[in-house]
């Protein structure tokens, strides 16, 4: 059986997500800093990009999925257009139904309704002998973390201070981590933790 | 002229010390989970344990110096023995007055009634060309931070979650870094950040 990954930008103060997840700004205000490093230095950070959807499923949160909160809005699919880089399945927990949508490149997106230890059962049936990734968001990756059901936690440290939105550690107190590795280029410090159970 | 540096550990949710400080718990409950680097792996984090004590000056709060809160136990003489590693003056932010103490080694302790800008005049005076540390702890460099007198920010990020404790950025989100340098052993990870004022 494959790990349980979640791979997380993160700011110094602590922030997975700037406030206010709309249409405009999917990191919330001002956590587009977070993700600097992957858009600006792709290839510096080419093989951290290339793990982190290196995983035989994903589960994902709503907010990461869809700036959407309540009833789908069917026309949306995600915000990575036709062929999502995950290429493979992925769980979106919400609370609304729907039915599965198959996307170009293997993508898939299966909607879990029934928390995130249905979700985890189906990821790891999915994924076989490979890991799950739990690609996010904060709250999706804090649930996992408390549930203790996450086996690495992947930093990815940016040099922003957000002042507020999503607090990664938010009521997390119980977690032993074990530092694994620690990389950087110039816009990010990538640390790999072992969470010890 | 120097840089004002300030060097501080912190948790990877934020914290630079732990809930209730006392004589016991310096660093607050848990808070010696952020420097088991430097106590265990003094050799391989030489560098930077000689780089956080190579300035002019330093500056510390009162909860840094001691564990008292208000009128002086007039034989406390700090957390570091006779020959305190700082072998400079080292001007501590306190709302009692005291005579400076003069320790072996050539550190002197100064008590600074009248504030954060009067201890940095007084902090670069006596440093001269060299570097002016912020020693800490997380309530002198949030303040010296919102102030916007810090140069550098080094933050000794530690695989540790406190769950609780002084969060050094509470209340601070104005503040642009630039990540300078990043390196590690298997306690820590140290990241250097340029603040840009």
């Amino acid at each position: 059986m494959g790990l349980v990954i979640c791979d997380i930008a993160i700011s110094v103060d602590g922030f997975s997500a700037g406030p206010n997840q709309s249409l405009e700004h999917p990191m919330g205000v001002g956590g587009d800093q977070l993700s600097r490093w992957m858009f600006e230095q792709p290839d510096e950070n080419a093989a951290v990009i290339e793990s982190i959807v290196d995983a035989g499923a994903f589960i994902m949160g709503r907010n990461m999925f869809s700036p959407g909160r309540d009833d789908w809005d069917e026309d949306w699919t995600g915000w990575w257009g036709a062929d999502p880089p995950y290429h493979g399945p992925v769980f979106v927990l919400t609370h609304y139904p729907r039915d599965p949508m198959l996307m170009i490149g293997g993508t898939t997106f299966f909607f879990v309704t029934d928390g995130i230890e249905s979700a985890m059962t189906q990821a790891r049936a999915a994924a076989g002998e490979r890991n799950v990734s739990i690609a996010g968001g904060a709250n999706t990756a804090r649930q996992y973390l408390k549930a203790g059901l996450i086996d690495e936690l992947r930093l990815h440290i940016a040099p922003a201070v957000l002042g507020a939105g999503e607090r990664l550690f938010d009521g997390v107190a119980d977690v032993k981590l074990e530092q694994v590795s620690s990389t950087s280029s110039s816009l990010v410090t990538h640390v790999n933790y072992r969470v010890l159970h």
